[in-house]
């Protein structure tokens, strides 16, 4: 590759590398994404000085208690946003022990979406979001702009509780909808924790043989936990709201959650979205190239720019209005 | 996100951040990716220290013959090793005014192929890769795993001639090969500067009447140029073989070749396909997700902790193969 020839361009210098890989990275200045909105810009900053405020203030070192009222109070805002663009009308139950919330769009269910059902699995790290806020935050501008019926999860959290209760959770209340809907007429999504969740909602499906759902989404997430590969390393230090720090060699134990091989070649229909400043990239190109050489029906948007969970908190930016109509627009294809 | 309650994640120092967003990056150690292959990070090690001899032999200042007798002796050890492992026959033409060289798999055009081609368009930054090595080291894996007939086209290079005359000579290409086949039984694909034109030649078929080719593929570039976006920005910096960096608020002059927005939304099926460590990563992301956004059935793959050409150079590294064999069948499917 040259540049044009009427320009001499800049070049950077050759950083040292050791012989296992490594790079010694010089420190420099990283504007923000060319690609990414002026809102998505100003997002950017405000979020880089707020969490050193909260780091200040000690939000590190809250109690459980603490960190669930933090969270819900964060996203209060995006909610507050998205319920006045898409109003809804909702209704809280259990299926079985499982609270859920259903939402409806007020501009009702589309035709031809009356046979069809999404079912919401909330983020905030397996231990946070749980309830009103975390759920219906996800749950409404899907439900708004694809105009059909969306069941957010409100599944059971850690530490009090282990992930395998809130696969559980999730696994009770599909198992009630396909008493109304086909499985290839539901379809699964959730974002961080929810994209996880998602995974190994659809494992267990093949493991307790029901028949999986027809589409699912992972969002800010992929098939095998979260940390791995270049952006992992990466994003934590270059301004990621997301500052941990996985193992330099990658190796974390795996989970016994996660799908095989031999079953993400039963994978339905996926998409992963998220964004190239999120820890979580790496894990969801690596997530995706692999169903796709499995043959799987496998799509892949990321957003420039754009960080780990942004189409649930950056309520005022273009580039989550885009994710949540390309959301839409999945689960709306026909299947 | 929180990590699993059992460790204590390292978590790094949040980096300061400016009102434009430009972040001051530390300096770090950044490993390599812990999903791409040894093969891949001993190819990796092993190029960063022969660009600093490369460097130090003066080869950033060469006249342009030099320069391109050292691009066709640095692929010809791929274009070896593609050869042994996937053997054909050749045979070098002239259509119009313009050399190509058509490749044919000795194991044979596989049944439901004969109505199928394929046209190459090498890389080489536009000045290099013309002529034999550059057009047979991407056309040979292609024909081999395809089993298709492939057409290379050795188009006029910069700075000789113009960006015009290479899709000028593309099209002569197009318009020949369709007198035997029909526009959506041809694929046309590149990488690098080959991937530019690429799109560059969709565009000019669109404006010249032409009907389109019925899949194309766009490798390691973008619908716009290369640079651009996140990785434009970083990858230079942390080792990427291209360490050209565009200006920092990535506003480059738009190419009048470079298809408007009216015409992506009549581009034909895509494929973009590049590594998450090369510049021109951004590019691409943001290519796919504007042309998923106008509904055209685009493809996004993306290989953690590859670099710009990996699949073009790193003819020893299970990467490469893997993208051989997930263009070829891109290019196999129903269209």
């Amino acid at each position: 590759m040259t540049a044009s020839p009427q320009e001499r361009p800049r070049v950077a210098p050759v950083p040292p590398v050791s012989e296992n890989g490594a790079v010694t990275v010089p420190s420099f200045e990283l504007p923000f994404s060319s690609f990414a909105s002026l809102e998505a810009r100003s997002a950017f900053t405000a979020r880089l000085r707020a969490t050193v405020q909260m780091l200040a203030a000690g939000a590190a070192v809250a109690d459980i208690a603490t960190l669930r009222r933090m969270a819900d109070t964060g996203l209060k805002p995006a909610l507050d946003a998205y319920t006045t663009r898409y109003p809804y009308t909702s209704t809280k139950s259990k299926i079985g022990n499982v609270p859920v919330e259903t939402f409806v769009p007020t501009a009702g269910i589309v035709p031809g979406n009356e046979k069809r059902v999404l079912i919401a699995i909330h983020g905030g790290g397996f231990d946070k979001g749980g309830g009103g806020v975390g759920g219906a935050v996800e749950a409404v501008p899907i439900a708004g702009i694809a105009r059909v019926k969306v069941v957010a999860v409100d599944y059971r959290l850690l530490p009090e509780h282990t992930m395998q209760d809130a696969v559980d959770d999730v696994l009770t209340v599909y198992r009630d909808v396909l008493r109304t809907y086909e499985p290839k007429n539901v379809g699964m999504y959730g974002c961080s924790a929810g994209g996880a969740i998602t995974a190994w909602a659809v494992t267990a499906c093949m493991r307790g043989e029901l028949p999986i759902p027809g589409a699912i989404g992972i969002f800010c997430a992929s098939l095998h936990g979260f940390v791995g590969g270049d952006s992992a390393q990466l994003w934590p230090r270059l301004g990621s709201a997301i500052r941990m720090l996985a193992p330099a060699d990658g190796n974390l134990p795996r989970n016994p959650l996660d799908p095989t091989a031999e079953e993400m070649q039963r994978f339905p229909k996926a998409l992963f979205l998220t964004g190239t400043r999120a820890f979580d990239m790496s894990g969801a190109v690596q997530s995706h190239l692999a169903l796709r050489t499995f043959g799987v029906d496998s799509q892949l948007l990321l957003f420039d720019g754009m960080d780990h969970g942004f189409l649930v908190f950056e309520s005022g930016v273009p580039e989550t209005r885009q994710a949540h109509e390309l959301i839409a627009r999945f689960f709306a294809e026909r299947r």
